[in-house]
Order: C-alpha cells, then structure tokens, then sequence
C-alpha cells in the first residue's frame, strides 16, 4: 500500500492558502508589503511551515519518496513587486545585487532606505544567502496568470514559453508655457496638446509593425506646470514596451524616434525619447515547457496552452543560472495587482497537482 | 506759469516703479505672494506714499487741481492672482466676498488659511473697506497685456473693450485598469489613450465653431493610478475656454459634449463633461473706452487698438458696481506670470500719461 504521506492532497494546499492570506487580509484579497508586519508574519509561517505553497506541497510529497532521484526546495522570494526594488530577493540569490544596491534602494511609498527597513524587522547584517553552483537542476514557479488567455479558453494551466522583456521610454515634449487667457490659438506651442498627437500617432503607427504580442502603454503622463490657466510648456510621459522579441522591439524603438524626428522637424513643440530601460526576455528551459505540458494532459485533462509571459516573475531572474520553468493558473476576470485578484479553488488544486508532478518528472528525468 | 506740481511726470513714475519692484525683487522680476513681508512691506510703501503707481501720478496731478471737478482715489487690490482665491480684494470691496467665503480661504501652496495668515500680519479683525455707492464715477485700471497683439503691431496701448468670461470643465474618461503586461492590446480600456484622442478631437474640431478670439487649453492631465506597468483604468483633464461672448461658448460647450457622447456610445472607455467654473465676461464701459482713445490720440501718437482681454482683471469685479475700464501696456515677448515678465520704459511712461489724461477727460466729462 502506497505511503498515504506521499500522495498530493489539494485540500492541503487550500488551508495553506487560506492560513497564508489571512496574513494581511484586505477586504477580499491581501495586502503585505515587503518587510511589512504581515510580510514578515508569513515569512516566519514558511519557515515553520515549510510556503511557496505549491512548491511546499511537492517538498512534502516528493522529499519522503525514497524512488525520488532528488528533492524539492522551496524559495520565497522577496519584493518581486518591488517595493523596494524590482527582484531584490531573486536578484540577491543569483548575485546580481551589490551592497551598493542594498544601500540605495528605498521604500517607494515612504522613501524609507531598506537599510532602516531590514534593522527594523532584525533583518540587518545577516548574511545573504546565494545560488550553490550544479546544486540544482533547476528551477519552477507557479503564478497566478494576470490576464484573460487561460479563463478565455476554458484552460487550466498556461505553460510559458518566455518572459518578455521590459523596455521603457521617458519622452519629453518642449513648449513654450505662457497664458491661458491672452496668447492666441495660432502662436502657441503646447507641450501638452503635442504630447497628446503623440500618443494617438502611436495608437495609429504601432500596429502596422508590432508582433502579434507586442503591448505598449503610457502609464503616466505629467504636465508643467500642470495648471488649468497655464499653457503647458513642457510634458513628459513614460511609455512602456514588452515583447519577447527584441527584434520586434528594436523595429519600434526606430518607429517611435522618427516620429519624434516628424514631430520636431514640423513644429511647434520638440519632442525627445530617452530610454530608460532595456529589456532582456527571458526564454524558458524547453524540458521544462514539455514536463509542464506532460503533467497537464495527466491532472488537467490536457487543458493547457503555451504562451508567453507579458509580466515579470523571479523565473527570468533564476533563468539566467539555470534552466527555469513557469506554469500559470487562471486569473478570475484576468484582474491583477487589485485586492479582487483570485482563482478559483478548483484550479488552484490544479495547478498544484500539475505542478507536483513536474517536479516528479524533473527530478525523474 | 502753470503749477509744476500739476504736471505728470514720467521719471517720477520709473522711479516709484522701481522702488516698488525692488521689494521682493526675484531675477530680473519680482515676487511677492499675498500676505508674505514683501508683500505686506509693498503696502506699507503704498499707504506712506499714497502705488497702483499709474494711479498715484494721477491722484498727485490732478487732485491739487483747483479746476478739477473731482478727484482720483487709489486702490491696491490684493491677491488678484489667487494665492487664497481670485479677485479676494476687490471682490471683498463690492460686497462679493463673505465672511465664510473667508473662513474657507487657504494658501494654494501651504494650506495655511487665510485667517492665520491675517493674523500673522497683524490684520486680523481689521474692518473691511466696502464701495460707498454712488461715490464713484467708475473705475480705471492699467495692466501690462500679458500677450503679443501690441508689440506685435507696434502700439502703445490697448483699450480694453470687454474682459473674458472663463469656463472650465473637468472631463472624466473611465476605461480599466489593469496589467500593462498581460493585457492584450485589443481587450485594452485605456482611459488615458481615450483622453489624448480627445484632446487631439479638440484640437481639431473647435477651430470650426469658435469666435475669432477664442482660446481653449488643456492645462492639467492625471492618469490614474499613473504607473508605468499599469493601464490607466481612469483619467481627467482640467479644460478651459474663453471668450466674451456667451452663445459662443454655448456652442463648444455643446460641442463638447456630443463628442464626449459619441465617444462613449463607442467605446471602449466612457466620457464624463462636468462643468466646474461658469464664466461671466465683463463689458468695459464705452464712454470709458473712448477716454482712453482720446487720452492716446494725444500721448500716444494714436498707437492704440481696442481689444478684448483674455486675461482676468480686477476691472472685471468692478464693473459689477460702478462703470469701469481698462487699459494695456506692452508686454516684451507676450511673457506673463513669469520673472521676466517686463515692459519697456518707455511704454510705461507713455502709458502712464495716457492713463492720467484718461482721468483728466473723465472728470472733466
């Protein structure tokens, strides 16, 4: 009779869950900042508990299994949201954050350096604990999707085949502020109005070049001085592109500064593109791609899709050491970064179950 | 032989001005926010040497003369630029301004009342001044033009024949928010792309129905929540427009708002037009504007224009109680509300003497 302790139990990983984010509760979802009360009150529920709750889940499975070629261990990694930072904890482990980084990085909220943050949760001077060479064979995550691909497609599980990369763009429009009231239409040179054409040209002139996943965005967007008498004479806006093709990317990044060129060249106001920040995409381990994929047809019925991943994860930070692997679930209206973000129980259980069984599969490879 | 004391003076004018301007000089301007010391030791020069300094020369020739058949009163009006509100001065003296609307005044920059600052400059509880009707045979105000139309033609003075009414809207675009990553670009409601396409509609379709010397801006944009990883799900513009007449305005207000309809019967986001400031343009008395003419006929060479003001006025507060009028100086480049905001020596003598000629016909009237 097989070890009743070996076997997945999906009611298992429920409680965990539901223990996990009572820890933080904010109306229906979960609100813990990095070195937060209850971000440190659930670190020390996983060091007890053993959670990444999947990864828990197949420790506890597979480790006891004496067939087992090797085991599981489980990271939680800290400020992938980047309170502080972006990464800081996946960054640390891979040694891609210096004490340099450490002392400049600060809370985006307070501006509070995470020195003080890490002395004040008893965290300081401890030493930093980094990637052992050839000790694993690599590394999986599980995450929830934050889109509508797997909820749209009646699917379970979202096999990712790579992490686009993030390239981001400060692009900044030059006026000539001046009166509301007295300066005429005709001789007025409004970074505001120029900024706004830019964004609708963008809208018209990015499909005819982008790939078939390309997204872009302009999330924020600032006038000056930003008062309802004044013309703007300047206004800034961050622009954003992920694709998992830099060649794609390279095609719009020339798109987007010859139509500043346009702009420039044609008047009234000057426009200039800074990059602030390249991208690299992140290509998953294709062995892992095909375990996912394996696991699936067994505990998903074969409901999984390979796609690309249009956020960031830790798993493009532990992908440039060592093969790495990501499965999604399905979001619930695809609503993310929101206290409304959720799964539902069922393929929460699912996805564990496929998860478990990747591992077993890896670690049976 | 003519009383010297009864001629106007030009160099005594300069040399008010710039004893004035040397209180809170700031660069080459001067700054002198409301109740600040600069400001409070501008008054203190005022009330020793009786400045409106246009209307100081005219108060030091005309009132010693025997044969005028009144005399000039000054007033210095405070916070016309609305640091605690707009027109707080010469709104209090016609009886516009009541002790509530005082007890809710705070500093645009500190959040400081308005009481508190009183009390800090020793005026607290100090009565208010109020127009003694029937007192007055109107009122005359010079100001610099804060735009281009004299310089540009090479004129002296502008005879301002009416005073802009400001309307002012705040547009409210609801898309939703979500992942700038895992949204596909199709399935986007980006409130923020939805108000730059309005605003370029704007841009576009105004110019068919407005008046000649209409003006309209987009002032302030906020993008919510205004992150770079995340679509705007809301955003909002302060928008503004100008004209001294009425039906005009009617006309782009319903402008606005069929388009704010048409882009909300077609998605994906909504559009929201909330009039927040109804505008009331102020006519200036006609007999005033031919004093002026005449006044620069003589001082001026004729180099003066009838003009509407784009700009809000004092004058605009007066004409509520007693007739009124308004004339303008240059302005080197158009720049206003800026340090460097300046006029020509010469154009202020010239304006001067126009100014004290102006109250000279209208008393003798």
């Amino acid at each position: 009779m097989p070890d009743k302790s070996l076997r997945f139990d999906g009611a298992r990983v429920l409680a965990d869950l539901n223990a996990l984010r009572a820890i933080g509760a904010y109306k229906t979802g979960v609100h813990k900042p990095t070195f937060s009360e209850p971000h440190m009150r659930s670190l020390q529920w996983l060091v007890q508990r053993l959670p990444e709750v999947y990864a828990l889940e197949a420790a506890r499975v597979i480790n006891p299994d004496p067939n087992a070629k090797g085991s599981v261990e489980v990271a939680s990694w800290c400020d992938e949201e980047g309170h502080f930072g972006s990464f800081l904890g996946s960054r640390s482990y891979v040694g891609a954050l210096t004490e340099k980084d450490v002392d400049a990085a600060r809370d985006r909220n307070s501006d509070r350096t995470m020195r003080d943050a890490l002395r004040e949760v008893g965290l300081a001077g401890r030493p930093r604990v980094t990637a052992e060479r050839g000790r694993h064979i690599g590394y999986l995550e599980a995450h929830i999707e934050q889109g509508q691909t797997l909820e749209g497609g009646a699917l379970s599980v979202g096999v990712v085949t790579s992490i686009v990369g993030i390239w981001q763009y400060r692009i900044t429009f030059t006026g000539e502020q001046n009166h509301a009231g007295t300066t005429r239409m005709a001789v007025r040179k409004d970074a505001g109005l120029a900024l706004a054409k830019f964004c609708v040209d963008i809208d018209e002139r990015f499909p005819g070049s982008c790939g078939s996943r390309t997204v872009w965005t302009t999330g924020s967007i600032r006038l000056d001085p930003g008062a309802p008498s004044i013309i703007p004479g300047a206004a800034e806006m961050l622009f954003q592109m992920r694709d998992d093709d830099p060649t794609v990317i390279d095609r719009l990044e020339r798109l987007l500064r010859s139509m500043a060129t346009e702009v420039s060249a044609r008047g009234p106001c000057t426009v200039a593109v800074e990059r602030i920040r390249t991208g690299a995409p992140a290509m998953m381990d294709t062995s892992f791609q095909q375990a996912i994929e394996a696991a699936s047809k067994e505990f998903a019925g074969g409901r999984s899709i390979r796609m690309p991943s249009g956020a960031g994860h830790d798993a493009q930070i532990l992908s440039t050491i060592m093969p790495a692997g990501m499965l999604f679930v399905p979001s619930i209206g695809g609503i993310s970064h929101h206290w409304t973000e959720n799964t539902a129980d069922a393929d929460i259980v699912t996805g564990a179950a496929v998860f478990v069984d990747t591992c077993r599969h890896l670690l049976a490879g």
